[in-house]
Parts: C-alpha cells; sequence; structure tokens
C-alpha cells in the first residue's frame, strides 16, 4: 500500500499526485519550504492531507531552527507557520493543523528549545496517526447510510491519497467493502487536475473495489438512469451553518442529485468543520492558474491567449446535504446545532 | 473563414476537427467510404454538418457508380445510403439527408444515369447552401431572446463548425452581435472530445467575440453566482414532445438552469426534429470508445483498464426546455403542438 505522507529520518516524503497513476514517485522535502511548495503545487492535496503534510512541514522547519533561546525559538517558528498557511486558502485542515502545532507550542511550558523541537514532531506523528483512526470511525458511522448492492458516485478524491490514509468518502466505502457490502462505485474524472480518473479510480482499483470512470457531465446522466443510488464526497471545510465547501462540480453534483431524489454525504472529520465562518459565503475560493484548463499534462487543448475560469473549490449550501458523516458520528440537520455539539462532547 | 464541409473538384473537403485548434488541416475524401469514416470518426461531428457531409458523400458515391441502367444505378445507390447510415446513430440530420437524397432520386422519372448524378451533386450544394441560409434565419429569430449586455452558457459546439457555417446557438449569438448588441459567451470545454474548448473557444476567438472556457463542472458556479443569463445550445435530434437528444451533459445544464431561473434554450433546424420519434426514451444514444475517457490526445490519464461508461448524449426533457429556436420561428411548449405545425407550414 502506498503513503500519501510519511515522517523518515530523510525528511518529509510524499508521492507526487501530479504523476499519478502514470508514475509512483515519492519525494522527500528537507526542509519546511520544499513542503509549502508541495502543498502549492499539489504534490499533495485533500484537505486532511494538506493539515498532515503542513503539520509535518513545521515540524521539519522547527526541526531545523538554530536559535537557541526559547524566545527567538518562538519567532521563528511563528514565521514558518505564517509561510505554511500561505499555501493554500479554502481547506481549513491547513490552519487548523498550524494553530495545533502552535497551541502545543504555547502550552508547553518550560521546555528547552531541543526539548520542544522533540514534541513538535510527536504532535506531527500523532496528526498522522490520529487522522487514519478517525477516517476508520468516520467510515464505519457512513457505513450503517449504504445499502448492500448500492452504486455511490464520488467527486474529486477524498480517498487514502486525500489523507494519512484509509480516506474520509472512500473510507465509507472501503469499511462498507469491509463488513461484506457488495458496494460499486462511480467516479467523476474532476476537471481540471483529474483527482478522479488519476486518484479515486487509481485507489479504489488497487483495492479491488469495482469502479466505473466517467467524465463530469455524465453523472446527472446517470441519476436518470437510476444508476446512482448515494453520493458521497470529502470537504475542505464546513462552515457553522452545515455550508460546504469542496472541489469544483460538488456543487452541481448536489443540486443534481437532490433534483434525482438521491441521497448526498458529506464525510470530513471535525477538523474540517470551521465554526468561525458562519456561511458559505465567507469561505475564500481559491483561483487556480488559467493552464490548469488550457492544457492537460503539457499538452494545450484550447486556443491560445483564450479567456479562463479556473476556480478550485465551490460551495454547496446545507439544504442539498443530506447528512454530514463525522468520527463522532451522523449529523443531519440543523446543521448549526449538530455541528456546534462536536465541539462540546458528544453528536 | 475556414469551410467546414466543402464540395471541390478533387472530392469532399471537410476541415479535420479533431486536429483543432492546433493545427487547421483539410482532408479531400475522394470516395463515399471515405467520408463515411469522416463521419464516424468525427474528422466532421455537429448534427446540421454531419447531414451536409452525408449529402455530399452520397453524391460523390453516386459520381463514381459505374452501372449504365437505372434500375442497376439505383441499387447501388440504395446500398451506398444504408453505408452512409450506418456511421452514427444518434442526430437524425444524417438520416434526413440520406433520405432527402433518396427521395430526389424516387421523384426524378426518366433522367439518364448521368444526368441523375449531376441531380444529386446540385441537391447536395443545396442542402449545403440551404444550411447556412437556415442558421441565419435562426439567428435572427433566436437574437430576439438575448439582451444586449448578456452573457451566454453554451455547451458542446453548435457553431460554424457544426453546420455548413454560421452555426445553430452560436448563429443565434452570432446575430445578436451583429445587430449591434454586447454579449459574452461562456464555454463549457465539453469533455471527452473537447468540443467546446477546441471548436467553441476557437471559432468565436477567430470572430472576436467575446469568450470565457470552463470546464463543464463549473457552470453550476457560474450560475449561482449570477454570470450566466441564458443558456443556447444545439440538438442532435429533437423528438415529437420536444425532448431534446444532445451532446451528453447537456441534460445537466438544463437542470441547473432550472434551478437558477436561468431560460434554456435550444437552437435547431426543422431537419432536426424527428416527428417519428414520440419522446426522448426512443432516441439511440450512441455509446463511444472508453479510449475517449481514458485519454487525451494519445495520452493516458486514467488507470490501465478501468472501467469507463462513454455515451456520447443525453435527453433533454421537453419541461426543462423554455424553448426551441428553429428557422421558422420560436416554438415554446406544448412542443408536441408547435413542432407538428412546423411541417404544415406556419409557427
Amino acid at each position: 500500500m502506498f503513503k500519501t505522507v510519511e515522517w523518515k529520518k530523510t525528511g518529509v516524503v510524499m508521492i507526487d499526485q501530479r504523476l499519478l497513476p502514470d508514475k509512483v514517485v515519492y519525494r522527500t522535502y528537507k526542509d519546511y519550504k520544499g513542503v509549502a511548495n508541495g502543498i502549492k503545487d499539489m504534490v499533495v492535496r485533500g484537505a486532511p492531507a494538506i493539515g498532515v503534510a503542513a503539520a509535518m512541514g513545521l515540524a521539519l522547519g522547527a526541526s531545523r531552527i538554530k536559535a537557541k533561546n526559547l524566545k527567538a525559538f518562538k519567532r521563528e517558528f511563528q514565521r514558518i507557520s505564517n509561510h505554511m498557511k500561505k499555501t493554500r486558502p479554502t481547506a481549513v485542515n491547513l490552519f487548523w493543523a498550524v494553530e495545533r502545532m502552535n497551541r502545543l507550542m504555547d502550552e508547553s511550558g518550560d521546555l528547552t528549545v531541543e526539548e520542544l523541537k522533540d514534541r513538535l514532531v510527536e504532535e506531527a506523528l500523532r496528526i498522522h496517526d490520529e487522522d487514519i483512526e478517525i477516517n476508520r470511525r468516520m467510515g464505519r458511522f457512513g457505513s450503517r447510510l449504504l445499502k448492500h448492492g448500492s452504486t455511490v458516485l464520488t467527486h474529486c478524491n477524498a480517498g487514502a491519497l486525500a489523507t494519512a490514509g484509509y480516506g474520509t468518502a472512500l473510507g465509507v466505502v472501503r469499511s462498507a467493502v469491509e463488513e461484506g457490502k457488495k458496494i460499486k462505485v462511480f467516479a467523476d474524472e474532476t476537471r481540471p487536475f483529474l483527482q478522479g480518473s488519476r486518484l479515486t479510480a487509481w485507489e479504489l482499483k488497487e483495492d479491488k473495489i469495482d469502479v466505473t470512470l466517467i467524465t463530469d457531465n455524465m453523472s446527472g446522466y446517470m441519476m436518470k438512469k437510476g444508476l446512482i443510488d448515494a453520493v458521497v464526497v470529502g470537504a475542505d471545510r464546513i462552515a457553522a451553518n452545515g455550508d460546504v465547501a469542496n472541489k469544483i462540480g460538488t456543487y452541481s453534483v448536489a443540486l443534481l442529485a437532490k433534483a434525482h431524489r438521491i441521497p448526498f454525504y458529506v464525510a470530513a472529520p471535525t477538523s474540517t468543520v470551521d465554526l468561525n465562518i458562519k456561511t458559505g459565503d465567507d469561505i475564500p475560493i481559491e483561483e487556480r492558474s488559467s493552464d490548469e484548463v488550457t492544457h492537460l499534462r503539457g499538452k494545450r487543448i484550447a486556443p491560445r491567449g483564450v479567456k479562463v475560469k479556473n476556480p478550485a473549490f465551490d460551495i454547496t449550501p446545507a439544504w442539498l446535504v443530506t447528512a454530514i458523516i463525522t468520527e463522532k458520528g451522523i449529523i443531519r440537520a440543523p446543521y448549526s446545532w449538530g455541528l456546534k455539539r462536536l465541539f462540546v462532547g458528544k453528536v
């Protein structure tokens, strides 16, 4: 099994998701700037995986800080944290991970600089391991929503490649399959970056889970044909009212699902929930380079100089979401109530 | 200005739409089998253009028939017609054109074989010229539906490249622009064949019409942002009840438009209307090779051996269609009544 993000003696190692499925290449980053670039350039992507990579990047950066006194060390760590936060704006797990690392430092009392460095590495590793455990728990809750013999449509990649392992949306599928249910998956190819065809189809095939690839504009047709029983996707950020930021195209899939009375589920850990953001309107949407649309694997597929829009995410309003699957349980509308309860204990 | 399909002394000449916009290559077909392959392999595509190419292919085939007596000639022409009809199943203009050429022959009385050959060439040229004239008339009707300053979303290519010239959906845009209206166009890239990015964006840029390219999964987002005022698409076949077969993804765009209260218009000549087909359920949907989804310009973009669905068209039910723009006028629901009137004279 592949590893999405890993902490090694040599540095932070990430599978280069831009080259999959043609080539399986692992890249080793020896400083935090390399990790930051890897996040920005989408060597690693997927909200939970970005969070893990950012935490490891901070641990790596901390371990290389030369300062001997705590105050200088903390100032330097602050600078590294700010650099990391500038990589990608939409997925909140990035900011969540940076904040968690900083909180550890703030609460670490009278440790030496060297002890602190060790603690930060431990924390990054903990975030990594917790993520897999969280996905497994989420999977067990989500599996209850999938009947034996159903076909699940998913958009983008919310799988092992989008997390430390196992996956959020695909974790739900994996969990149902492990429980012995027969589940088929339809994967939208997810232009422009093709996370669906390159990553989701690949990791499901590796796991011998029945997957059929379609282009993004075929999902409505498949729903009308009665071929889809449920939609399960991940999330990059969930606002306090239940609005969901996720890969561009998710909103269209959710509307189409509603029109065909197909349940639309979002699988995401609590680290994706951002109670500081009231509604989806306040979530920043990253606009990426037009080259992603006009070129494919380096080949031009559109006329030179054509105008392009390339928002990387969209907002699915809460009313289109049938349920949110978290590691603490399944949340249904009214979301503002259920999401708040996530942070005070039980669901 | 480029020519989509042209009759020349050397044969039938078509611009190779698979190579646009990188390369502008004209291919000359010297026999009907070449033209048939050109239709099948999508050198030429778009319902009206397929009709024109098929008519010219038949004229070319007829001119090469060796038979000296009329009965043998007609038998041979029948064989050629059947070959042509097997190229693509969904666009009805193909069958319409073949039928029109056969009707001419049946009604030609006591001509010699050589005279008949000339008549068939004349008829093919007439179909070509009429198509351009029809598009211009359609454009003038359709233009009434577009306000100054509006932004039109279109899917696939229903432009000069999909017709003998001028275009159906893009003819409506061209007509509005010629009348001095300020019109912007958003073009869906239209996977898998990329007619939107390769053809629509290209021909609008050539015409200096303001065009912005998006991936198919962005249209819902653009509608929600209030950036789209109307959708205009072409059609491959329209059933007697107003259901519309068009490029895969059209159905999703129509549903999204309905959800956002954006008018959804279909621009198509009467040759696209098939009163023999009661509803869209009876229109055959072509399933094309999985390579179109797993490869892009010869490059693999999905894991080896992955299952794929690749329906080339879908059906948009009549209730999602705000109006059908024809060369005889604008038709609104109830379509069964309005479409029938197309064939008895006035609208």
